[in-house]
């Protein structure tokens, strides 16, 4: 009933994290009826895209340029690295603001589950790193089994290095509600409580 | 922080319906993660999909070819035609398989809120396929109130055609249950009931 090109296109937007079958048969739609002011334009930003960003060499994270704008702007502190999961745990950091070192991407957690061992992760990359010269090493890697896991493991590897190992302090989100937060949370925030 | 080339990609994909901010940046780094499997290949099937297909002038639907491959068939019934309201209410009466004639499609519903009247729906186009040969018209516009004027105002326009107009019946969805449904469908169900 649809022509091929139109099936093509609806199968690879059912691709994306978020859409569906229905969702992307819908974003078809809304793309050919906003053809010259979204549809082309969507499609030379995904090739232009696609042609200029790439992983940094140094951190992981993606930029047009080698090494990637973080690893060589000279006003951040070149001997904190802050170690992520992702680069979208990257971008959240640089949207906070508050960080003004270096990163370092892993690509992932460790997980027996999912057959991922230090090896898939740029673990080496880190301790390499790491021996040159860095003070501080920041895990923010997840508060999930996973992340946990592999910030334990990473830990572990730097224990002989002469640099300081920290983890972002857990606790009580900011804007949260007591009533509303699990237990675990609760627990840990009590645990790590502050003088005011 | 981030490049601009991926700025401009995560705002386009941000424009399609289902997809917000945070998840057009997720969608992004799926994207940029999935290169030659997914990246290139959307683009090139935008590219594609906006050169070939163009709305069929007789109906209104999609397709490569003009007029349209539904219009053509031999095989399906010229004269009923259905009218819907989108190109996704059609696909929708195509994938259900039970209507074998043929489509029109009005492109929206009359609006006064939105300001759309008469002309600035494919009604004009209808009133003249109607008076060619036609026998039945069934009106499947939306069960909304802008629907259902749509619905009456076009029932009024054909009404001194030789053509039998008639609407989708109304009533208890298939697999529904009645404790979860409105008063409203379950009152037009138990009017239009019907001998077992």
């Amino acid at each position: 009933m649809t022509p091929s090109d139109l099936d093509r296109l609806i199968q690879f937007l059912a691709k994306l994290p978020g859409l569906g079958p229905r969702s992307a048969r819908r974003a078809a739609l809304h793309l050919l009826k906003k053809r010259e002011s979204l549809m082309l334009p969507l499609a030379e930003a995904l090739n232009a895209t696609a042609a200029s960003v790439r992983p940094c060499p140094v951190c992981g994270n993606l930029d047009t340029v080698e090494p990637c704008a973080i690893c060589t702007d000279p006003k951040r502190d070149a001997s904190v690295i802050c170690v992520v999961e992702d680069v979208a745990d990257l971008w959240a950091l640089e949207r906070g603001g508050a960080y003004k070192g270096r990163y370092h991407v892993l690509g992932g957690t460790l997980s027996a589950l999912d057959g991922i061992g230090p090896d898939q992760l740029a673990i080496a990359g880190l301790v390499t790193r790491a021996a040159g010269g860095v003070k501080e090493i920041i895990l923010a890697t997840g508060a999930t089994v996973d992340g946990q896991t592999t910030s334990h493991y990473i830990a572990d590897r730097l224990a002989q290095l002469p640099v300081s190992v920290t983890r972002l302090a857990h606790g009580v989100p900011v804007g949260g509600e007591l009533d509303y937060l699990d237990d675990g949370t609760l627990a840990t925030a009590m645990k790590a409580r502050r003088p005011v």
